[in-house]
C-alpha cells in the first residue's frame, strides 16, 4: 500500500514484516465501502444507515399533555394552595387523538387525559392529583402550574430537520422507535459487506463429512468465521475448501473477487501451506500485502484489487482469536460502522499466573468464577479451549506476563 | 398465581400491588418455555440448545502433529544438546490429510507437518526450530522432547461423549465451529418465543401513516419493541393498534393466546387507558394478575391461559426502559434461555446530581463523555432523550438519588 511500499515481493523474494495488532488497526485501512441500500424499518435493527436521518417534520406535533389533569391558563392558578384553593369551571374535554373542540377562557379549565392535545387557550395542564371537585362542572385547584408544565411543545422531541440518527452508528431499538414516529419507514443503510471464507489444507473436509478417514478434520474455521461475520455486521459467502495448491487457491481468489467486499483465508496449519497462501495473495493484484505477520500470530494483511484481504493461522482457535482482533472490525468498517457497539467487559481478578513472550500479544481464555478470571491453559489447537471459556484477556505486546491477583478486563463472548 | 392467591381482582376491585423490579424478576416465573426445533448449524448463531450436544467421537480423532519438524520415538532425544545433538534417520514424511505410510523405527524420524498424523511408533514432534540436516537423509536433533511433546492427542479436543455445548446457553461462533468439528451439522433449539405486540390508545396511528391530524402521534413502541423481542431471541409478532375500548381489547388478546408465548401491551398513555388495560387482561383467564404496578413504573405482569402477559407504561420511553428491565429477561427464559449473554457496562463517573424519591426504582439516561457519565435530563415522553443515549444508570429503590462524582456502572445500547 501506499505508505508501505517497500514490504512486498522484490524479484520473487518476499520480506515478512511482522505488526503489532495496533500497528494493524491503526495502519491497514482499506478504502472500500459498501454502497447504500434502501430496507424496511422492521428489518433495520443494528444495519449502519448510510447518511444521517432528519425529522420531516416537528415531534411529536403539537403540544401535549404529560399528565392526567385539566387543562388551564397558569396565571388562573397562582397563588392558589391547599388552604386557599382557586376554583375553575370546566368547560369541557379533551378526547384523545383528536383536535380539542373546547376553548380554555380565563376561569376554566379543560379535563384533560395524558398525551392529550392542550386546548386553544391553555398554556399548562394541573395534575388530577392537585384538583378535586367542588360541585358539579367546578373543581377547586390547590396548586399552582408554571406557563409549560405538564406539558411537551410541539417541537420538543425532535425539530423539523433535526437529526434523528447519525450515519455510521448500528441502528438501536429505541433509534427504530424514533424513526416510526417521524413516519420514516425506510431507511438507506450500507449493504452488508460480503466476505467470502476460504478454507485451505489437505486434510480439511466439509463439516458434513460423517466419516473421517485418518488424517482428515473438520472444516470448523469457516463455520465460525461465518458467525463472527454475522455478528460484525457482515454477509458471509462460502468460498470453499482449498487443497494447498498455489495455482488452485490463486484462481479461487481471483474468482471471488468481483462479489467480495473482503476474502478471508483461514490457511493450511503447516508454515509451507502458509506460505503457498502468501504467494497466491500476492498474486492478486496490486498494491498487494501490507503484513505478513502480526505480533498475534502469523496472519497475512493485503488488499488485493481494492479487496482487503485476511490470511489467518492455521489452527481453528488462533484464527478465531485473530479474526475477533482484527477481522471483525474490518468487517465493520467496510460496512460503513463508525461507531462500533461496545463489546461486554468485566473487570476481575487473575486466578494464576500468565506468562507472555515480550513483543508478542497474547490473548489468554478465561472461565470467571465468583469474580475470578481462571485462565484456562491448554494447546492452542484446542478449540475446546475456546467452547469452555467465558471471555478473554489480551497480554498486550510490552508485556512480559501477568500475575495471580491482578486486576484484568475480560472481554466476554456473546 | 399460586404465591399471590389475593392480588388479584375481588368483587370488581382490584388491588393494585406494587413490586420492586428485583421482587419482579425473582417471583414472576411463568414456567411456559418454547418447543424444541432442529436448524441447520449455519443458522444457529445465538439460539438456544434445547439439550447438551455430546461429541459422537472422539476429536480430533488421530494424534496430531502441533509444529512443523519430525515425528520421533522421544527415547531417540534424551541427551542431546547443542553440543552433542543426535543424528537420526529420516524414514519418510508424513503428508497432510492421509494415513501415514512411514513407520518410525528406533533411530528414525519422519518429515512431519503441523496437523498431520503421528506415525506409527512415533510418540512425539520434534520442531524443525531444534534440528538441521547433517547430510541428505540424516537430521541433527538439538534439543530432547518428552512424550507426547508436540502432539494433540487423539481425544484432546473432546472424548467420545463429551458435552460440546451445554443446554441453555446461546450459541457462540466459537460453539458452531466446535459442532462443526465434530460432524454436527444441525442442532435441537428452543424455537423463538412468539411475542405478540398490542399498542392500545385512540390516538396511536401506524408508522406508515404520511399524515397525521391534530392529536395523533405514530406508534413508535411497537417498532421498537420488535427490535429488542428480536434482540432477546424472540420473534415479534404484530398484534395491531387496539382503540380505548375494553371489550375490543379483551377479544383481541384472546384471540392472540394461542399463537403467542407472550403477549405485550404498551397501553395508552392516560390512567384511564391503563385501566382498561389491566380490566381486559384480567379476564383473559387463570391465574391471572400477578403485579400492577413495579417501582418503576406502571406495568402489568399476569399469566392467562398459561401465556405471560405484560402491559407497559404508555409512553414509548418508559415502555423501553420497563420491557429491558423486565420483558427481555422473561423472552429469553420463555425461550429456554438459562445463561444470558452479558450487557456491555462500563464505569464512569457521574457528572451532576441525580435526584430520585425512596422506594422508586430510576432509570438515568446518560451520555458518555471522556469517562463521565453526563445525565440526560428531559420529560419522560421523550424519546429524544433515549436515541441521544449511549446508556443508562440505575438508581435502585432504597436509593435517593445519586450525587455528581458518584462511580457508576453505565449499560451500554448496542
Amino acid at each position: 500500500m501506499a505508505t508501505e511500499p517497500d514490504v512486498r515481493g522484490h524479484a520473487g523474494r518476499e520480506f515478512f514484516t511482522t505488526r503489532t495488532v495496533a500497528e494493524a488497526l491503526a495502519g491497514f485501512r482499506p478504502a472500500r465501502r459498501t454502497g447504500a441500500e434502501t430496507i424496511p424499518l422492521a428489518d433495520a435493527l443494528h444495519r449502519v444507515p448510510a447518511a444521517a436521518v432528519t425529522a420531516p417534520h416537528p415531534l411529536p406535533g403539537f403540544a401535549r399533555s404529560t399528565v392526567d389533569g385539566y387543562a388551564v391558563r397558569a396565571a388562573d392558578t397562582y397563588g392558589v394552595s391547599e388552604g386557599l384553593p382557586g376554583y375553575l369551571d370546566v368547560a369541557g374535554a379533551v378526547r384523545m387523538g383528536t383536535e380539542p373542540e373546547v376553548t380554555v377562557a380565563p376561569g376554566t379549565v379543560a379535563v384533560m387525559p395524558t398525551g392529550g392535545v392542550l386546548p386553544p387557550g391553555a398554556d399548562a395542564v394541573v395534575m388530577v392529583e392537585y384538583t378535586q371537585e367542588a360541585m358539579p362542572g367546578t373543581i377547586e385547584v390547590t396548586r399552582p402550574v408554571a406557563p409549560g408544565e405538564g406539558v411537551v411543545r410541539a417541537d420538543e422531541d425532535a425539530a423539523a430537520g433535526a437529526e434523528l440518527v447519525p450515519a455510521g452508528r448500528p441502528l438501536r431499538a429505541q433509534d427504530l422507535g424514533m424513526l416510526a414516529a417521524a413516519g420514516v419507514t425506510e431507511v438507506s443503510v450500507h449493504a452488508r459487506p460480503r466476505v467470502t471464507v476460504f478454507s485451505t489444507g489437505d486434510e480439511v473436509v466439509p463439516p458434513q463429512t460423517a466419516e473421517l478417514r485418518p488424517g482428515q478434520v473438520r472444516d470448523a474455521t469457516a463455520t465460525a468465521l461465518a458467525a463472527l461475520i454475522t455478528q460484525a455486521g457482515g454477509e458471509a459467502r462460502h468460498g470453499g475448501i482449498m487443497p494447498d495448491d498455489r495455482a488452485a487457491l490463486e484462481a479461487a481468489l481471483r474468482g471471488a473477487l468481483p462479489a467480495s467486499d473482503m476474502i478471508v483465508i483461514s490457511a493450511g496449519s503447516s508454515v509451507g501451506a502458509r506460505d503457498e497462501t502468501a504467494a497466491a495473495v500476492a498474486r492478486l493484484g496490486p498494491p498487494g500485502i501490507w503484513c505478513h505477520g502480526l505480533a498475534i500470530r502469523p496472519t497475512l494483511l493485503a488488499e488485493c484489487a481494492s479487496v482487503p484481504v485476511i490470511g489467518l493461522p492455521g489452527n481453528p482457535r488462533s484464527a478465531l482469536v485473530v479474526f475477533r482482533l482484527i477481522g471483525m472490525p474490518l468487517v465493520r468498517r467496510a460496512g460503513g460502522c463508525t461507531s462500533p457497539p461496545a463489546e461486554p467487559v468485566v473487570r476481575a481478578r487473575l486466578a494464576r499466573d500468565v506468562a507472555s513472550a515480550a513483543g508478542r500479544l497474547d490473548v489468554v481464555q478465561v472461565r470467571l468464577e465468583d469474580g475470578l478470571a481462571v485462565p484456562l491453559f491448554g494447546l492452542s489447537a484446542l478449540l475446546s479451549i475456546l467452547t469452555a471459556a467465558d471471555g478473554y484477556v489480551v497480554v498486550p505486546e510490552e508485556a512480559t506476563g501477568l500475575g495471580s491477583g491482578t486486576d484484568v478486563d475480560v472481554t466476554l463472548y456473546g
